[in-house]
């Protein structure tokens, strides 16, 4: 099985800054722990802090992955074209966030992406990743 | 540890009736699975149509309870009085929704309650009762 | 032919006060007279101001009706949880208001209910429920 | 008794088009139903496309009518001067809509002429004017 | 003189939990004060987390009390049925909040209740039902 | 100079109905009134209930007219058409109403005519028609 | 005939700024033309820059004069003061306004006065305050 | 192939008026000139400012056309009445604008038309007539 | 104790006009009733229709006074200045109104003030004084 | 003449997904079409899924060509800075869009690029670019 | 070069009192700073807690000085007669805020006083007004 | 002292066009200038028309600069993204805008990225980078 991990802008802080919001850990030692967790698993990785490229990425990582996750993070509330993109997928993508954005300002609480997504997980930390894997193993289990 | 899960109104109804929506199974032979998933906790249940009757039920289970996990239904989007009895407890609480209702009607992409939640999950079926276990069991885990 | 009529909240002060509003029969009076004018059908009756409990009734009383008459009162405006136990009924219902609810104040003029009626019939006083049950045998007419 | 039925726009077009929507009879057929139906009422027809003409006959047939049943279709959602118009009329006028306008568009929610009307009637096909006919049946007996 | 105190949904919880808002005195406690204060009165209470059930007691107590106060909580915001239950209520009713319903969040700022009442009072914490009982006084003086 | 007046739908009615809101005198009456204080002035007048007639005389009488007297009634509210065709009329227009509309009903405060008015005048009954007449001698004087 | 006229702010710029917005005629000079054209009418006039000084005026005025004409400027958008003054007027109040304030911004298409007011002139320039005498006129003498 | 144009009110002052903004041609010569452009076509023209024969014209010409070309100017919109012509029609209807509506008044943004249309094109002047017949054409050749 | 009682725009006028509404004490009469009631408290009092004086009066009466008891009226809906005042004060601050304004129009529903007081009371006529400054012993007293 | 086609985000998927919505074409076998019906004209063609690349290439672009097809997809409704390249732009640019936008979601029905454009096309398919040849043609002749 | 700086409502507390947002200097010590750092230019200053005195302020001062320096404090959000008088200024006008006000409460948010000035400056403490006097000086340069 | 200045999409175009409302000086030369006022600090610059790269650089500038200066153009209204990039910054940010935006199109008003900066000039030209350097020095000394 391979899951693609694709986090949106800003996610490269991870573990640097703003600990209080988003904890200290950095992104590359979960995704190390989410390895080792799941050794079936293929995960790939992607991050980038422009639109077009995250776009370029699920239209390409989805010819090759069983599952995508997306933290498309501000991009979330703003870009048509990122869920344009997402829509044209055919294989599941779990959207995540590590805070729960419907407790934060209220240009958080709306999500342009939620819609096209087999289904969303809000405010559980890196934690959200590992339960979107459960979730994605689970959704493909079934299909077969 | 003690889980307790609570349905609101019209959720006595799964299994029986619109199962293009919310599959065919009823809830109480998902909780006993739930209950052989894992077995160390223990899983109380209560489901009611009535506000108020969840109101207490809300009260009374976070005395004797490790997390709750809620579906509250319609009363997500009106009720003031269910989200401010979520306010009151001090275990985490996880929101629950079987189809996601952000890709629903207008009137059910508002949550009253997620703001009051550790964490949210939507449009996993009956699934996300067994991912909002596995959350609150990481969220108790990083308690200790 | 069986018809449930149910009536929500404040509807049972009906003739006793507010005379000017809502006339000054007693709905007890009113349900004789239908009686008497349809005596092929037996029509059940059920009143009360707790919201879970009209849900309860609706799901019950679907099994086992014809048809439903239904007036909502103050829940008409603001119940998501009665208009989803609306749309898990396989039998036609038909909403009633004493008064023209449009011609009240604007919190009145929504109706979360209507879309999941058969039909609506506002302004008529207690004949309202005359033109339901008119309305009614008329539906089930044409099924057969 | 003289009841006036009043048709607004593309109401000509019914049993011709869209029978999905609004059944393949033809209201003439329908009218000559409820003559034999009603022997002791008269009825008088009109229908116009042009909002003028509708305000010009709702003013005079009011004259010569004992109640009128007004459909005034697209107008009903944008005309302040029809429903100018009905405030005028001093005779009992019944609002009908053959579809439930509150389950179609957004737009479609509003009626800008209902508060004016005795009562309005939404979503029974056809058979809502024999109901509306009923309703002024019931409206003239009690007001001698 | 026959005071009816009722207060809404979560209010049962008073003196145990979220004492930074609502102070650490238990309800019964402060009722005994009251009683003490005001010998000649009779100070008749209820609390209910039940919408349906504080719509019966409202009507109920109305036959028998002099006046009303009524904290009705998160209703106070959602609840057209208990503003209409105060509506039929020909007895003086007082609204009052502990906290200041105008210092808190957006939707805490619409009262449906408060056109319905005599008075009201925010944000004097449980002194607000004694002044509740002082402007009852005043308003019975005033009518003999 | 030549005035014309042209009154919208329903003004036909002036002086039969609703005497309370527009007096009790028949328009007809009042412009006999209108030519005997103004001499010199000749008075066109048209009424129409048709918004597409009202355009066509609209622009019709602006190549024979000094200035309009208009009273666009409903459709002040909803005509963008009648809006535009006084855009493309080059002699002044006067908009007039018989009764305050900023006093009635909310969808009665937005005139789409307004703007391209050179002055209008609200609330001052039939006299509201000679201030117009005194407001137009006073612009073409000015203009000479 | 005692006819007060009241200014509101920036008014006393008339004649020597934006010209041509408000014209070149200093107000002062076109009062003596008013007073010309009406010799049987004393006109008494105030302006102030001063919310609450014109409320003052409104209320003393009031009980000398016939009728006020009154010109808010830019407190006619936002002042529910001298909006409750003029309600407690009992003399005819006519609201002038120099330009068409429905053909400029936004914000000043709302008058909080107009409600209150016998009638309301917008845009004919200096010209507004003589047909507002006209007006004046005309009610003082129907109402012998 | 018939094709018919129809164009709404105040369209008929093309040529004489606003010359700035629609040009000096009149719409007679230019409708010579698509003739011209294709022969083949036969080219019906109806132009009306009352909504109701706009209506009537756009029913009756669907029977006999190919394809419609309709500029419904202000009615655009504001009319449902118009679009529900309009969704009646079973031959291809494409919408025009001679200026483009999107870079005018706010309330000229929104189109009640343009949902029920096979295309829409506004800005392009008249050529805007041309281009939508080389739509139709290019419609109706992929249809066969 | 020294009390300030501040009265903002046309109060004034209580007992003059609109008896109505306000009752047809004069206040002086009521402040010598207060005086009375509370030998033990200096009541200072103070009126303007000025906004900034009453701004003025706020921040120094705050100085020499125990509390202030403020009916800003007219400006209650309107000025962030007057608001902005209060916030600066030190002593406890009482909002009182008259009337009932949640009842009025719906421009009277927010109170700019009314976040920065200890609390509000709406609608108990002059006696919401009387009841202001009970508010005022007991939080004084509890601050010992 | 030179004409430069620029496609925005999600656009290099044409022919392989959605064909439904887009049609099965792939655009390069489109623009050979192109290109053959237009033998005079020198087609240039770009398409990016990054928003800033857009940008950069409408500046450059414009240098060059004799005008612009623009399809800039997603962030027609969002990107204000495309908009802002546009405007810089002095020769002609067409919009198009493949869908007719404003038949969809109620976030596609907004272009903030539509005011910069010469004109617009929503709906006629890959069509629509041929269609903007055309017109750019007229345009261009009619500037010599 | 003569600088006016004018301070709205409430400014005659700087240096009293909430000095955790405005800081704790008094606003005559630092104009005596901001005379020793420009010692060319004249400074004058005038604070007012009275909007009309405002008004007038800005009127008279703008003959005499050659730049404005604006802090309308609560003003800057309600008043409509200070946003015209500014408008009538023909000397620069440069709008100060202590604090950031886009990060305050949301009816801080909007300053109706900003397009009637040359520029904007917030949140910089009180260093905004030699900020302010830096861009005056510019400004003035750049006209000779 | 290390000034990062920052230029988001189009403003690589300044000098070049559109010289009306930017100025025709190129950018270049103004830094050169900035440099000379300056000595003492270095200014580094970077501009892009991509959302991503100025995020980018925003993370890494923060690093290396005492300050940051910020002119995100058409991102300021729309992009969440680079407020949070502004958010995790350490280093003082103003916010610079070369015109007024709060006098221009409506969705120019809002700033997403005011809040999290220090401060914001509106409106002064290219002077605007010189008085926010200004405001950066002062920042820093008063931090030391």
């Amino acid at each position: 099985m391979i899951v693609t991990i694709i986090n949106g802008p800003n996610l490269n802080l991870l573990g640097n800054r703003e600990k209080d919001i988003y904890g200290d850990g950095r992104f590359e030692d979960y995704l190390e722990y989410l390895r080792e967790l799941y050794p079936d698993a293929e995960f790939r990785y992607y991050q980038s802090n422009i639109e077009g490229k995250l776009i370029d990425y699920i239209q390409e990582s989805s010819e090759e992955s069983d599952g995508i996750i997306l933290n498309a993070a501000g991009f979330t509330h703003t870009s048509v074209s990122v869920a344009d993109a997402v829509t044209a997928v055919t294989v599941p993508v779990i959207e995540v966030h590590i805070s729960n954005i419907l407790k934060r300002e209220e240009f958080r609480h709306r999500s342009l992406i939620a819609p096209n997504c087999s289904g969303s997980l809000f405010g559980f930390g890196l934690d959200g990743y590992r339960l979107a894997t459960e979730a994605l193993i689970h959704i493909l289990n079934n299909k077969k």
